[in-house]
């Protein structure tokens, strides 16, 4: 029985490998820094086959207990056909068939996805959205990025390129972003953006958010107001989306979402003062429940193409 | 052979109907003013139960020849169970069981469905919008509203209130909206804003929209330049939803719509300029082609099931 799903999520400062088993627990990871393997495509595909060759090897699932490998990139991914289309970050990559010369490699069926993407299939079949059919999974970090699950399925898009929450305009004439626009959502709540708020309301310079964080887990009203501001700024960002979708919940996910506790009342006020009446009274704000596995569990689910 | 359907589309000001055949036509039609029916549900449905009666009359399809009645409705709309959730415009209509009372005095069916979301039907099974399995279709008119067409469906959302285009914040301390929000999208592009803008611009407190297109359409510059820069607002307004949605093309439709010609240039070169590659590059800003009848023809997709 191929009861396993081994699934990787490819970031910009590591990859991540997981076995996943029946029920979506991981039962095996390991990980490798991307940095080594970025110099072609090839060599990052080549180090992920040997990584889930070694993970096979150690572990008591074998390559005949496996199902597939579920891979979330960082970028553009044309699912249909296996092809990546673009990294951002990661140079070389474009129009990349990583389907096909993963599969050539390890002979087990691939199957790849967006990394946020992944990130909502886990969140919405395991974590946080269970049972949920229309919802939105945000990642809150150096990007601002979002999955959608509409009419109990995933939406990608036409062009794989849909969710872009980071890139919805808040002001007209707001800062320049690096996606071409400007007034993005990612320029007011991107990590860039609140680590230099954070080092102008602290005056200090290399204060990082976790230790914003920290002082606001010891009841410290600065940092217990700095993250209460960024939560209007999310709830802001995300009255767009919740008058034109309606969903009926939106997961935070992402690095800055481990001050969830400090962010929830703020984003779900000003949501509540902004948005109309009949989507905002509907929808909840929920804490991302998977963390870095929301990925890896994705994956099982992409595979074994569950609904 | 049921081969004819009762479209009914409910405005603000009039109650349009008409017969639809199969191959989408509005072979007959004929209204009356909503105003002198408008003290009760009640009042108004018996209203539009008599000028479906007399249109049968009068016409070659009698009621036996009718597949159903599809009315769209200003307002919340619970499609599922036939009822009229809230009519913001028109007082009293609270939980309004309209399929029902309108079922029980014809005894033919009906469907309810919230009336932008009807002309989006009618686009895309048989105007601009053909084939298309992606698209948004947007009415600028005293409202700004939208239909979603997601994965070759309608998305109404949950709640049924999904679409809200005119209530996305384009600024952050933009002015208050009647929905309850602040710097709606709606309160630039709406058309009382923009009458009040071209008041401004012509210096003229009496001048209407209808008289800055015909400016425009004899080349006047400064009437061409109005366009040009409410081109502009509406562009800016769809960047956000351009984005998450990645859709391939944008209908525009309602009464600002008439002045198409002088806003398309303005709006797809904002998108071009503002919204990420992918999704820019993608969308078709498109005119709505089916004019008031869309959404009679709306009733008639919606009546028989089409997808």
């Amino acid at each position: 029985m191929k009861n396993f799903v081994i699934g990787v999520d490819v970031g910009g400062t590591s990859v991540k490998l997981g076995i996943v088993n029946a029920l979506g627990n991981v039962v095996s990871r390991s990980s490798f820094a991307t940095e080594e393997f970025m110099g072609t495509p090839e060599a990052l595909i080549t180090a992920i086959a040997n990584a889930v060759l070694v993970l096979l090897q150690g572990a008591k699932p074998s390559a005949k207990d496996v199902a597939g490998i579920g891979v979330g990139l960082p970028g553009l991914i044309d699912v249909e056909n296996g092809v990546v289309r673009i990294l951002p970050n990661i140079p070389g990559w474009l129009d990349v068939p990583f389907k096909k010369i993963l599969e050539r490699k390890l002979n087990i069926p691939v199957q790849i996805e967006n990394d946020v993407n992944m990130i909502t299939i886990g969140e919405w079949q395991y974590g946080a959205g269970k049972g949920i059919e229309n919802l939105i999974c945000i990642t809150l970090g150096t990007g601002v990025g979002a999955g959608l699950v509409l009419n109990n399925n995933i939406y990608r898009g036409p062009g794989f390129a849909a969710g872009e929450i980071g890139h919805v305009p808040l002001e007209i004439d707001g800062p320049k972003c690096g996606c071409g626009g400007w007034g993005c959502f990612e320029r007011y709540a991107g990590h860039k953006s609140l680590q230099k708020q954070a080092a102008k309301v602290f005056k200090d310079k290399s204060i990082t958010l976790e230790e914003v964080y920290r002082r606001a887990g010891e009841g410290k009203k600065k940092a217990i107001k700095f993250w209460d501001e960024t939560g209007v700024l999310v709830g802001i960002g995300l009255v767009g989306v919740v008058n034109i979708l309606n969903p009926q919940c939106i997961i935070i996910g992402g690095g800055v979402a481990r001050s969830f506790e400090f962010l929830q009342p703020s984003i779900k006020r000003t949501i509540d003062r902004r948005a109309m009446k009949t989507q905002a009274s509907m929808v909840e704000i929920i804490k991302a429940r998977l963390g870095d596995d929301a990925g890896l569990i994705g994956a099982k689910v992409l595979i074994c193409h569950e609904k």
